[in-house]
């Protein structure tokens, strides 16, 4: 079918593509390798090619391209309609907010974030509230010109989760708060403490276990690499170019082995997306909350289970000696330790997904104005409260803990929690439709899951809603119960 | 002083800079750290950056704002007038290639580059020719577009030495001819043996020996930072961004340490250039020659000396413990090793500029159209025997070593002497003008000799062509007496 529009975005978007992956280096080399004095200039090339790369594709030209492909009718449930659905809805948020408006977001979000370290030092949110009053009200104007139906806060999610509205997560996410409240009050009390596992394990030693893991689990080290930096991320540089980084601690050998395996999962989902044609939609990923599904996956319920350790442990003995003073069943104990905590990065599996409801109903209320930033620190720690049972000692542990909202980042939280759902139902539609999935698992085979995974989420690229798409995989849309049954069976039986 | 062309072509010129500093990001990531199979997305993403640099600064517009800025008149010896001198050289050669020519000679290129990669591993000339032939047709196109006054090889020196003509190089170069045969045959007769300090040097000692060793030659690793590649060089990622790369040889330290010492070189010059205006000619390095005299100054007239082990043996036997069993004196000996050879990268000081000689003779033949492609290999044998009194066993040895013509590059080989012959006469000078120079280098004080760079040489930028550069500094154009002598002294008395 010969559409000359659509011939003309999809160069466009290869060449967006070709700007914004060189970004990308800009910054992995940033977070890398970048001498100290040169972080300066480093701002001033990632900020060119930031404008390059949006006036590509914001040009009116782009506009009429997008309308031909319109007119031209492709089939419904075609790879080319997926893509014109996808231009015409980046296309529109993007030239809706008009530059000034993206001048001004940009200036206070520097400020803002500027703010936020200081006033997290110092615990002291009056510093930060101005600057996170002066956000929201950006925030909104942004919302009012994209416009929505239902709350505003669905234009935000919008960014993140395409299709979902905060009305389909309400109930959901109600579901799992009662239940993880009942989950955490029987799980915390088998626990063993937080040193359980300390020990010395050499960071050769760590980083030698954690690339045998991430190649047994499917990851293509000929389009990779792993990397040390200070918060562990995984970057694609190019449709073969996939590259993880991860942080040592030579007393904790948890946070380089999960972290990587968590990374892995994201590294794995690029690498199992279509490769041609380069930048278009269908080659990309389709939300944060299947691309974290991927990450959850393969970091708790592949990793953070008995039997990897039974599987592992010979080979973890070798690499970090000091683990042989625990049997498997300590490592799976100590890896699978529950207890509430201030801090959301230091969250394990049951209390995670508490400090996101959280977060999801504060971000409800500020966006839909039931709530004000002045008011921000009582609410946080009241809800808190009531979750975790917990006093917040200081907004340092509380409020002021995650750089989001400094970013002017809303509507992203609750993609960490819908990644946790997706993965356990995602793996539930897996044990039954892959023949012997556990056997397979417990003995390291770990191709027909990866296989399974490759065949009904990465391959499918952004061809389908993510609703869509896990409606395809599992026959539902997100549910709450299967991570909760997994939850249950895994911590409170 | 307000001239809007100028500021036009200040900010445009700081554009180019970003897109082009960017790019050697992205060829400083294939050369270090890319996935193998990440290598030809990473081509096309600097194939897309080098069009966009090059269509920056050959619009006509900018044509324009030069004409302007010419009309203006700024003062004769300002960096505005230099700058505008520099625009209109660069504008001028680049906009008399037409496009249609420029793609013909990129593909040209990469055949005859894959075409040399067989050739030289089989030493098989004939396989080379016809793309050697085509290349050269296509060089002499050029050629005709720029235009020259004495020698068609003058327009192509340009790019590499401004201002400088084959016909200076040529009496330097007799002179240095007729000085280095009887030179090498003094030297080579008391050598010591090719193996004389091999042992085993671990990697991880050659690198903190290096590193110490860069450091106090005044590198700032704030500003940079040392990777292995295979071949090794030194690039500028930014004002603040100075990276060097080496390779190691655990039996041989000498590769890897002054390898390191000439990039180091390079990288000072760098370091040492203006940090504003970014982009603009007179913030860059001025040409090849003046560059690799810096280079070659610390690495050769610095590093490998006598002195230089009397005071760094302690240090070095620390580092490479196996190094213990040489004198300082041993050390010297072994680092000033004389011996004819075959191949130019693995030359010694002595032997390199007459493999530099060789080239320049033969380029100035091909290009002036004295000689044919397909006498090629004999004319090479021929002048071998000549200036070495050796016999080359085979082409892979011999007119195949090189990459250069391959890249379709000629007019570059007789920077690496001009850099020689630059370094001795700047050497020379800062020892008539810094008091106790020779005393404050033998007890580490390299201070005084940078400083005296940085004021006669770096931060100049491109505000003085070359040879006026060194006349400004030594009172002289480049002149052979002055390595002639150096050389006699340290290899032939």
């Amino acid at each position: 079918m010969n559409c000359p529009g659509y011939k003309k975005l999809s160069e466009r978007s290869r060449e967006v593509h070709l700007v914004r992956s060189t970004a990308s280096l800009l910054e992995w080399d940033l977070e890398t390798y970048i001498p100290p004095n040169a972080a300066a200039f480093r701002a001033e090339q990632l900020s060119y090619l930031g404008t390059k790369a949006h006036a590509l594709f914001t040009k009116p030209i782009v506009g009429h391209w997008i309308k031909e492909a319109e007119d031209f009718g492709f089939p419904a449930e075609s790879l080319e309609a997926a893509n014109v659905r996808e231009w015409r809805r980046t296309y529109d948020r993007a030239v809706k907010i008009p530059n000034s408006l993206v001048e001004k977001f940009e200036k206070a979000r520097i400020l803002a974030y500027d703010a936020w370290i200081g006033a997290r030092a110092e615990s002291n949110f009056p510093k930060f509230r101005p600057h996170l009053e002066k956000i929201i009200t950006l925030v909104r104007k942004k919302i009012d010109r994209w416009g929505f139906e239902e709350s505003p806060y669905d234009a935000l999610l919008e960014d993140y989760e395409p299709g979902i509205r905060a009305s389909q997560l309400k109930p959901v996410f109600a579901e799992l708060r009662d239940a993880l409240k009942d989950i955490l009050a029987k799980a915390s009390a088998s626990g063993v403490s937080e040193e359980f596992l300390d020990g010395h394990y050499p960071i050769s030693g760590q980083q030698a276990l954690s690339k045998e893991i991430a190649e047994a689990f499917g990851y293509d080290f000929r389009s990779g690499r792993i990397d040390t930096t200070t918060h562990p991320f995984m970057t694609t540089l190019g449709p073969y170019d996939q590259r993880i980084t991860t942080r040592y601690n030579e007393k904790r050998f948890e946070m380089s082995l999960y972290g990587t395996m968590h990374e892995t999962g994201h590294a794995l989902y690029e690498q199992g997306l279509p490769k041609e044609p380069v930048g278009v939609p269908t080659s990309d990923s389709v939300s944060l909350g299947i691309h974290e599904s991927q990450s959850r996956l393969w970091e708790n319920h592949v990793g953070r289970t008995t039997q990897f350790w039974h599987l592992w442990h010979a080979t973890a003995c070798n690499y970090l000696p000091d683990l042989a003073r625990y049997s498997p069943d300590d490592l799976a104990r100590g890896v699978q330790r529950v207890a509430p905590s201030f801090i959301r990065v230091e969250a394990d599996e049951v209390t995670y997904d508490l400090h996101v409801l959280l977060r999801f109903e504060i971000e409800l209320e500020l966006i839909e104005g039931r709530l004000k930033v002045k008011d921000l620190p009582e609410a946080w720690n009241s809800k808190f409260k009531e979750l975790f049972d917990l006093k917040v000692p200081d907004d340092r542990r509380g409020v002021l803990q995650d750089v989001h909202w400094s970013h002017g980042t809303f509507g992203y939280s609750p993609t960490y929690t819908l990644g946790n759902l997706n993965a356990a139902q995602l793996i539930n539609a897996a044990e039954t439709q892959v023949p012997d999935l556990g056997a397979q698992l417990a003995r390291g085979r770990y191709q027909p899951l990866l296989q399974w995974l490759r065949e009904k989420v990465h391959q499918h690229g952004r061809h389908y809603l993510p609703q869509d798409l896990m409606c395809r995989a599992t026959g539902e849309t997100t549910q709450g119960k299967y991570r909760i049954e997994y939850l249950r069976q895994k911590y409170a039986t």
